[in-house]
């Protein structure tokens, strides 16, 4: 897409050289052919320092722009970028696409859908009423049970099982509000990547990324009904027990257990080996690895369990 | 079905005017040609003005009956109206409705069921394994991804997303329970009503109304995992975040924002523009807009807040 | 699978007579062809109890082994069984077993996937987009809603209605985890038993077991997004409201009443007539019957309630 044209559809002044812009991306991943924005004043720093060919930008921010970035003014930047989103939107299925292909020795349900350009590796087993969209890669050895939807552009390691009716790359929440309290959809152009050996249980939520990759690394394991919102990471061999969540862009270290019911707040960083109660209510880092919490607000459980005593004292 | 059949299945005696019941419905809402129940003394109000032509009431409510309505006498009138309930329950499907119909310019999947009296709309997408049930309409422009479910008779409007494996229309949790401790399902013979431009998430479960329907209004957000209960009548522009949700009955405002793994309990009236943080509790009434809550039992999340730096303190 | 086959997979020792294995399970169950394991101390009596042919057993437990009992002694005991649990593991679908068969008066979609071996009672619904594995059992009169996924040889029994996107089946949550974080898969081998007329809502889980069966007894009523883990007992007419769970091998009595986002940890033993306040959070067995609990930690409900009340007097 143009950049004038990118302009034109934000309404914004344009007389800058005229390139083709390939795709949105945050301050800090944009390369020199994306456009980028910025809504917030903590992202300072990050304007300072980005490659994107563009920024769309509020008036006020201006001065922070890096010499050679053309800037995109616009009254309502977080809006803007949702209304771009959508041009940047691939379709949902994609004919010209070539036929999906599945490796030696894997079983694919005639009542399954494979998407055209979708690769399947070997020995895999799909079972009927699954979704594989376009783009999607599975590795080899991988089960994926019945009724699993993998949207587009998603990829499954080696070794992997997919429990039945869990979804892969659904949107992630995201949309801009503007002061009617309506609200604008951010297309969610990203995907998810799942390595190697992970294992997800039934009626899961992987979203995908608004840009990049919602990650699940090697040997996870992810219990029934869990959420993870779009752009976490999730470090190796961590454990997610039934509902328990995630929201949007937590990172966790390797080998992290999340108890039932617990949740993270979204844009965290969680030490390794860190270990959560059932129930725990995560809203802040988590720096030094190897402890064990509980609680909401989230305190050592140790501390959780005196806390508990001490109140439960209050009605004596 | 003729009223003296109904008398007829609930045992009761019957010698009013004989003529043709075509529902059941709640006592404000019935019309003269339905039937309603009432197990409760604080529906007394209720019952004084309802228009229903027969009302299921227990002997010792029987004076507030008004003039021209017929009494069906029974003991336990909740368990009696879940044994009506079945006789008006429709067919899962019904093959002598005609064929669905497909607005122009929409694609859908070979591999979707469109049951024998649906409407799909101009442009839309539907993708495999989705199921739209009998009688259910479904507006322009909507996408709705692999393996959702949606029940017959309801309705989605135009604009919609509706995400993988999500359930729209499946029974509200009704029963009544004699003092054996046994079960009888209450039929939920009402739909869900789903306005424009709403985007719900996926593994979803939005249940249709035991009477009427459940609502989700113009421009809503649902993320993942959510649980809307029959009856609901969800304000425009209101946002669930993953894994909240509301029991039956309850009516928000526009422009609710309800935080992760909060609930709330049924039959609650939500000022508009309130905001609940990450897992509030919310068990009463919210009358005044535009504050924020948090907390089980709920407050005022800036007490909460307080609070539970003060309880931190036992600790010392 | 021979002894000395299994001995040669775990890598142990073996001198003793070499004898057919037909499967694994736990130590209290076993029978004289099956093999066990042990890897904690509280289970020393089950060990001297035991009746199957082998035991995968620690060097420091060996002398708790009953006479003709054969020990293969390997270091890291849990481990070692997850290892062997693949072995025993049947196939996902099996050509070789007989087609399905459908009883008399069923209306089975020619959109929903029933696996050779399955058995279909008379007078059922299945509807498009389900799935049904190898041996599974549905009873008569039984309503399987679309994209619901039943595993292979589960049982449901008559009356049933199974609502949309439901899991049926799926593996327990089982790994065992070695020093290195890494985590092996225990293959769950059991299978689900639903008795008659229970209903289960949408996006709900009810795993597989281990060994032997989870089980919903009759009457049970589930609503969406429930959670209940493997080898589970759930009594008879219990209910389980949205969003609420259970861990693994927790058994309720008839009639408990669990409220919403409420959650049982494993292995409890929980009275009949029990109640549970919504988010109630069940750590420890209940032993009385009829009573009415609330919180986390849990405590009869008229006491939290009490509690909140004086907690909140902190602010002041």
């Amino acid at each position: 897409m143009k950049l004038s044209k990118i302009a034109s559809v934000l309404g914004c002044e344009f007389d800058a050289e005229d390139v083709e812009i390939v795709g949105m991306n945050a301050l800090r991943d944009a390369q020199d052919n994306e456009v980028s924005f910025v809504a917030n004043t903590k992202y300072i720093k990050d304007i300072q320092q980005t490659k994107a060919k563009a920024v769309i930008i509020p008036k006020d921010m201006l001065d922070h722009l890096p010499e050679g970035c053309v800037a995109l003014v616009v009254e309502n930047s977080y809006w803007s970028m949702a209304v771009l989103s959508k041009y940047f939107a691939p379709p949902i299925e994609d004919d010209t696409l070539p036929p999906a292909t599945i490796g030696q020795g894997s079983r694919v349900s005639d009542k399954a859908e494979i998407a055209n350009g979708a690769k399947i590796g070997k020995n895999c087993t799909v079972l009927a009423h699954v979704y594989i969209g376009a783009n999607a890669v599975i590795g080899d050895n991988t089960v994926i049970y019945p009724n699993v939807t993998i949207y587009r552009d998603c990829v499954v390691g080696d070794d992997c099982i997919i429990h039945a009716n869990t979804a892969i790359g659904a949107d992630g929440f995201g949309f801009a509000t503007n002061n009617l309290g309506e609200h604008k959809k951010i297309y969610q152009n990203g995907n998810v990547v799942i390595e190697d050996d992970v294992e997800i249980g039934s009626n899961v939520s992987v979203d995908r990324a608004v840009f990049g990759s919602t990650l699940i690394q090697k040997g996870v394991r992810i219990d029934n009904l869990v959420q993870i919102g779009h752009n976490c990471n999730i470090g190796q061999y961590s454990v997610f027990v039934a509902q328990s969540g995630s929201a949007g862009s937590t990172k966790l270290g390797r080998n992290v257990v999340v108890g039932g019911q617990s949740a993270f707040a979204g844009h965290l960083e969680i030490a390794p080996f860190s270990n959560f109660a059932a129930r725990s209510g995560i809203t802040h880092d988590i720096k030094e690895s190897g402890k064990t919490y509980g609680g909401f607000p989230l305190m050592e459980q140790r501390k959780w369990l005196r806390l508990q005593a001490k109140i439960a004292r209050l009605l004596k």
